[in-house]
């Protein structure tokens, strides 16, 4: 059901890779409330990806970016406000890569080099971004620039690593930025931290599968879908969040405030008695 | 700008008092959006207030209860399920009182008899309207339940006194009854911590302008305005927060995220200047 | 071993019941660091208890006080600063009760009167003791003020019932009135959060086992004990913290900070391919 | 005032620059309470201090590395453990640098290396430190590794710009590690957050007079001194608190628990007024 919540807004989405990506979902869902809006993201990534279909299904064009450049950003901004015919609205980060967790490497055994490139891949385009969107004067005021993040920035995870540093420094960043662009411009800035989603990358991730279940079980409404995260971020980019900024939101069915549930008591009851 | 985002749902109000109420603004809203509803206030409060305009303008029946009684609360269910012609998909609480702070008790000379009262009626409250809730199966599913907070349940403010401890209870009420009611009907239960806000009962505080403007100048946006919050509310209580549960959302306009800002060190450099 | 760090130091010790309780570990270490204190319970706690063994042990008298009675408390300060010498230098709350969950009630189905009774014996009482410590002008300047807390303040646990809702008072509290006897007196007030003990009160709540053994895999380090408590206790009694205040501080391995362990990451891959 | 809190135990401290320097009373106070150590700093930073009259007076070795060296510190890790015998049972990390601040750069117009290297020198150094400590096998059991770190971190301030998003890296990297350090070695790992402090770095930032009295007003005991700071890192080096680990712990008067303060509502009643 849509709600015409983004009628006349524009916006640039960053990270759709294929249909079972958050982006995607935000791209389709922002076609349906009404906003037009560009399509990027890395020239590697695209060419894995199926951002075509996306595009088409959208009316949208797509502009390969490297989110860690300068230079294509401020092309990626030049060319967006040209198509879409004027000032951005809203923005979706949805970017996070780590050479380190890739290559397996453990936390205790980092390569640094690898360390920094996840930072700046995961956290500081989303810096660049904000700057090269201040710089080219591209966002109108009342806009929303939104990232998507995990609860890993506030609490650790097995085999999360360097990304778990990395997501703390976006969340950062968003604050940071959000103080700078709400005096500029009224523009808010947050993040989303989301339940584990069984993304394509998500899914890559070896024991994704046990990580899944245990944060299903302990969320007392169960994991929050890519869908579902659509709908928060169709939200967020709407009107009706105006003075909410510097925030990182929870939407993750309730694990962020629980301790415990009664399923997993159930579990280490049976576990000590067996 | 209306999106029917709460067409079809049926809700209950609590704490309408004035025009300057943000639970006047939230049904208001709310009319706009699509709902329909039942106001309640407690009958002390209605005998001031002016409930019955807003009830002409909303289409909507006043039922009036005291939110600590459960056979009140009992009747306002049962009528307002007759009346709206099935179950409840959403409840705002806007209930706040703290007898020490009407009779300018300070924070070290509390009259204990007083400071349970502010407890019952400000936070049991809440947990009483679920009680309610549960017990007579009166929430449909995928429902949502909001109540109204302030930051002084996680930081200090001067003169604020016992109604910062009912808050503090107020939002761990949100967290355990929000656990339970996922589990039952995978109902949410939040709260919004709502910038201070010049309602009838904000203005009537000593000191209020002084904690306002600083409030103001410590938000990047500046405060958010009951009519703003009221967007907010409509929002958690649409389809578009469903996995949003057990949460405390800041709206603020970024005053939590925030440690000092550009105004507030001007002054403080004016004042070492001066 | 021993390091003399509360030489000279006169407290006073709430809620020693038996060998097992984090207070009676405070008594004896509190005892070998050099202070000299009173202990106190409820009337109705003593007769279970051994607290004259403990008493005699470190040379302390016992003053039996109801913590919510205000006439009781105004004895035990005057009583204790008699006995003792002189103003009191730090103060340990460890006091809690809540008749619901002494009686199996549900959190969907609280006697309400029950609920008062709980958040009055296991938060307010922590007021009262300040609020009588405050007028009987009995602190010591750079005295320590320090109650017992857990994480289901912030965290949902099962079973916690309103003891969660008291916690959240009781930190509430603490911050509210720390910031008053710092003015006041430069007196700090903070609560540890513990990890699950094996108290004579933790071991008799029905699912306890499951409980602790979950937290113990959840926590880095493993549960934290009581005897370890008691040395972060007299930490915050010394001169070493005295800029430490209005603070929740954890006490817990690392549960805090945890999301998930690679311990609960294999029960749940063998769970998965079993 | 000493204890021989830290009698037998073997440090490394970074960071001593000069008097004013936190590690450098923390040198002094560790050499009190019975600590043998060495100090270290980046030999560029050496070279403006006068680290050598510290180690004199606590019979301490220098050894120059650079933190973000792998190799000096190793070098660093093999001395250290030779000259003082054995392994190692306590870290202060105390380093951060931002060559974006000392070119005086806005938030809003970063140079892009430098942000890496502000994150290289200010948090992955702490990485680099724990890393090849793990890997000489360097720390005993129950050992206790800190670092400093603010709350910008958490909250907006002017003209911290990446510094902020450093801190919040380093204490991401204390949580990560410390799940990691507690399975290994029993090592726990924490950041102590600390008040505005007049250290040489401190006072060379514009405004810093300004910021500091803000923050002393805002903070019920004022802000924490460095010499407190100290007192307050010895107790996380002593046996007192093997427990403790993957926390940020507030040392800041009150700061973090403080929305308002009767002295600024009268500053801005005086403002209205005037």
């Amino acid at each position: 059901m849509a709600y015409n919540l983004l009628k006349g807004k524009r916006g640039i989405i960053f990270g759709a890779l294929d249909e079972n990506s958050i982006a995607w979902k935000v791209a389709q869902r922002a076609h349906e409330e009404g906003a037009v809006f560009t399509l990027t993201n890395a020239p590697i990534a695209m060419r894995m990806g199926e951002i075509n279909k996306l595009a088409e299904a959208c009316g949208a064009v797509v502009i390969p970016a490297d989110a860690t450049s300068i230079e294509e950003l401020e092309n990626l901004f030049d060319k967006s406000m040209e198509i879409l015919g004027g000032k951005i609205d809203f923005i979706l980060h949805s970017i996070g890569m780590s050479p380190n967790i890739r290559k397996g490497k453990e936390y205790g055994d980092m390569n640094y080099d690898w360390f920094l490139k996840t930072l700046d891949v995961s956290a500081l385009s989303f810096h660049k971004i904000m700057h090269v969107a201040e710089k080219k004067d591209a966002m109108n005021e009342y806009g929303s620039i939104l990232a998507l993040s995990y609860i890993a920035a506030q609490r650790v995870f097995p085999d999360y690593t360097d990304m778990a540093d990395a997501k703390s420094t976006l969340e950062s960043i968003a604050r940071g930025y959000g103080a700078r662009f709400a005096k500029l411009k009224k523009v808010r800035v947050n993040t989303i931290s989301q339940s584990p989603t069984k993304t394509t990358a998500g899914k890559g991730i070896s024991g994704f599968g046990a990580f899944y279940d245990f944060a299903d079980l302990m969320s007392p409404l169960g994991n929050a879908s890519a869908d579902e995260c659509a709908g928060y971020s169709i939200v967020l980019f709407s009107d009706l969040t105006r003075k909410v900024t510097m925030q990182n939101l929870m939407h993750d069915g309730g694990f962020s405030s629980t301790g415990m549930t009664p399923e997993i008591m159930q579990l280490f009851e049976d576990r000590t008695n067996s």
